[in-house]
């Protein structure tokens, strides 16, 4: 089968490579119907050395069942599913908390001998804790759908993961910094969750339009200082009370304690691609501000959005706005990094 | 009047100085019954830069009113009152929403005008919105009962809010990582929250003692890694769903991130006394930690906790274990730097 491979900065290929096989009683082989490229692929696509021994890439999937181990009981050859970006049992007991992307026997793509998402085919471990099955047969699936089932694998549900952790409900103003997939997912998110303003920052104007239609009740295109006093002019010089960081660079994370209003909550879900970072006094203790977020853990959301999304009450596969077939995915990389395209599909 | 002054690193002095009077018709001056010596004094004591002018100190006080301005209507001349350690006028927008740290017209004691506490008399603004009956008479009051008053001005409430913005409840394991007078103080808050389980972190032997009396299921005499292995013992190796950082220096905060659980919550009430941190992935990221805390705003908790002191079954005054007169306020800083005295009562 072929597959995607990052050997360095900017060094994404196709190869073939064996076809996976189940390798344990529990696991599954899966024929990828479409990935996707997220953005912490371009974080590493920016930051990864150069390797002899390519990196699997790609952690986002719709898949068609191929084979399953002896031990599978959820799903069976031929089930069309969704499978989320972290590898969970859904039973131990941080699953069962619910935060099933520290499962303690839980798995990331591309690492531990796991393959990528950006492939033909992928072996799943955990595959009873892992994948859900759409309800829908493959065939009779229009592209607008599955474009919106592909997002609950990451993006969506980790636009929900920021607004659910940041506590957004009715009456909150929140604000979404950073018009990439995951802000407007975000966005949509808190819609839903019935916030009462939603202010979106972002510079690129068809995406903050497509905020806009996903709920954002007003924009701002500046950033940095600027962008924090036109944030504060909005709200009457109090702030808001959720900023959710959807970048992952430290000036967003200035940003946000700016923007914040006091005992307000910043939540995280862009990968920080720091690891320091002010906290202090001036910054967070003084206005009693809560710092919250961390990666999805998709599992625990999926099965409460899907009635949603698979009767058009939420299309959040509006965030796909280019296709790439797996042998162009460079191409699709590339035009994500150039801000051509804000996310893009890839078909195997 | 008699009032407290620091003039430099270590440079306590008591000096004579006129008598506070009524500035302005929402103002009361009062005359202090008694005062403490608190953590972030010390922090002061130790750190403040040489200066001509010296910065006036306390901010912990219960007190009789001995004047008030012609606005005032919720004190009179003769009430026996607590002070918040910080000044409200508890209408505001952030005073209605819990935050009076934050208040739109509020002081703190020693800044803007603003006397001190370890005193024999104080002016306070904004009388109504901060001062609370005692709903006792003063000459009514013993000694032990006295002390439990005291700590709502401050420090038993801080401890409150960090056991409260951690959300600890039934069911909850809690470390509190320091066995100052805030820490103890949390040990107490989390207890008559419901927790389950309080972890005390502590080396000194009579103030863990007291934390065990006021509900601390496990002591920790360790600190670092080794303090951290500990707790991840105690706890099957999942660690604590809230900890406590009562200290306020970035050692304590590196062994909280060491010790929370997956989806946890550091709460932090010592004043930081840092501003950079570690909060990204292999910090707080990866385990979906939240940071949370602040400066207490007492008075939204004060009439809450005070039926509970008044009839003894909250008895937070017992983290006073020494008292000094005004005019050896230096010594009472001195003996509790020395960790010879866990919280000083300060008597004009």
């Amino acid at each position: 089968m072929r597959a995607t491979f990052l050997y360095g900065a900017g060094d994404i290929r196709v190869e073939e490579v064996p076809d996976p096989t189940i390798q344990g009683p529990g696991d599954a082989v899966l024929r990828v119907v479409r990935a996707c490229v997220c953005g912490s692929d371009l974080h590493r696509w920016h930051d990864f050395p150069a390797t002899a021994v390519g990196r699997p890439m790609g952690h986002e999937l719709l898949a068609v069942v191929e084979q399953v181990g002896a031990d599978v009981t959820s799903v069976r050859p031929g089930d069309f599913v969704i499978c989320p970006f972290g590898i969970q049992d859904n039973t131990c007991v941080y699953c069962r908390e619910g935060f099933q992307t520290s499962c303690e026997h839980g798995h990331f793509f591309g690492t531990g001998g796991l393959g990528g998402a950006q492939a033909e085919l992928v072996r799943i471990p955990l595959a009873d804790g892992t994948l859900v099955k759409t309800g829908t047969v493959l065939e009779d699936t229009d592209e607008g759908l599955l474009n919106s089932l592909l997002t609950l694998s990451d993006v969506f549900l980790t636009g929900h993961h920021a607004a659910h952790m940041g506590r957004v409900g009715p009456g909150t103003t929140v604000t979404v910094i950073g018009d990439g997939a995951v802000g407007l997912s975000a966005v949509l998110a808190s819609r839903r969750l019935g916030a009462e303003r939603i202010i979106l920052m972002g510079r690129h104007a068809d995406r903050t339009a497509l905020g806009v239609d996903f709920g954002a009740t007003d924009v701002v295109a500046v950033r940095g200082r600027e962008g924090v006093d036109a944030v504060r002019d909005l709200t009457g010089g109090q702030g808001s009370h959720v900023v959710i960081e959807a970048v992952g660079h430290l000036p967003a994370y200035e940003q946000a304690y700016g923007i914040v209003r006091v005992g307000g909550v910043i939540s995280r879900v862009g990968v920080p691609q720091y690891e320091s970072a002010p906290v202090g006094w001036a910054s967070l203790f003084a206005k009693n501000i809560t710092l919250t977020g961390g990666p999805a853990p998709v599992r625990v959301y999926l099965e409460e959005m899907l009635p949603d999304v698979l009767s058009g009450a939420l299309d959040p596969g509006r965030v796909f706005d280019r296709t790439v077939s797996l042998d162009d995915v460079a191409e699709g990389y590339r035009a994500m990094d150039a801000r051509e395209a804000l996310k893009v599909v890839v078909l195997p």
